[in-house]
């Protein structure tokens, strides 16, 4: 079967950037390209959008078919059109961005893809087509978020120390912070509750133990604020 | 001539969100359609982009066509791709957006479109397609920027009184904001200069001009902030 159009029409893909959060550094899903162009080569995981099919579940599917990783909230990040992003013909992309925490995303490479891994932000392979331009524009909004609205509670454990916030700002942000002035800061938004609990089977003095206010959360990320940090 | 796919492809099209600003109130460029679907119907500028054309060109490039606004600066908003969105088949759109002074933007209505006008934003008629949702999504995206970074050097005259910015603060927020809050805030903001200067012809008591802090203005955009009005 074929399809005739009267103008030529570009293709329509979706690629997808998913950020993973472990202990020491930001990760990125890349994938192994299984078919040329770039066979071989690493690629953020994408594909092309059915005709039937709504844009947000095209890149869940893809990000499903090609890493295994299902269920994580996908946020549209920007529309990528130049001309020659594609060596084959017009191929315009709708990427997506996520956030993770990587305990519990297992990898499984499937279709159209070789292999899919998790990459340190800081060693990463050459990219395919535009890929680290989108990347880049990722990356640029996860930051420029984290300035602008809560983050954590799909991140951290539901009881948390303050040090291990910090220490996830500090991996998204890759740059140590003063942990004085982040406490200070972190807890006059108003978002967090004490427990009465401390950690446990710690070497370190054990601190204690807080977890978010979930209508307090909710409602700064809808009105937003500016974390100077 | 005629093209043909392996795979159906959407249609791609750009539409693009203009908010001018008045005095009185904030308005939005429409265009009468002249085609169907929807003939007659009010919608915003677009069309198809071309198979060999960027897609802010494209935008530029329709817009100017359709309403002869040129030279504005748009941003990228949001691609919407319902299945459902476009009764002929399956269209994905990226809209775009801009905000500009309404003195000097002149309009005139051309190819694919009876009419271009300015409507307040508060006496829509019904629009064509998802032009609502696109609105919509333009318009929470001017009010969230207007809290992160300064908004006045492309809108105001060179020297401004406080009176001034407020009022445009106003419009764009459609309420009004308390003077004596509003000016210690934004003249917190460190992007403000005094001039030496008075208002010249006023009924009212003259008021002081200022200007902007150019370097303060692009510092503060870059860093952003949070402007609690």
């Amino acid at each position: 079967m074929a399809y005739t159009y009267e103008f030529a029409r570009a293709a329509l893909t979706v690629d997808i950037v998913v950020f993973g959060l472990d202990e020491q550094a930001l990760q990125v899903m890349l994938i192994e390209r299984d078919l040329p162009p770039f066979e071989g080569e690493w690629a953020l995981p994408g594909g092309f959008v059915r005709v039937d099919e709504p844009l947000d579940e095209a890149a869940r599917r893809e990000l499903s078919e090609e890493t295994g990783l299902n269920q994580i909230y996908l946020e549209q990040l920007y529309t990528f059109g130049s001309v020659e992003r594609d060596p084959r013909e017009r191929v315009v992309t709708v990427a997506y961005y996520a956030l993770v925490n990587l305990e519990g995303h297992h990898v499984q490479a499937s279709t159209d893809a070789r292999n899919a891994a998790w990459f340190d932000l800081n060693d990463l392979p050459k990219l395919a087509f535009d890929h680290e331009q989108i990347l880049e524009t990722a990356y640029e909004r996860l930051r420029g978020k984290v300035r602008y609205q809560p983050i954590g509670f799909e991140l951290l454990p539901e009881r948390f120390t303050l040090r291990q916030l910090q220490h996830l700002y500090e991996v998204i942000l890759d740059r140590e912070l003063d942990k004085r002035n982040f406490r200070k800061k972190v807890l006059a938004m108003g978002i967090l509750k004490e427990t009465s609990e401390i950690e446990k089977d710690v070497a370190h003095r054990a601190a204690r133990l807080y977890r978010f206010d979930k209508r307090a959360y909710d409602r700064l990320t809808k009105k937003g604020f500016h974390f100077e940090i």
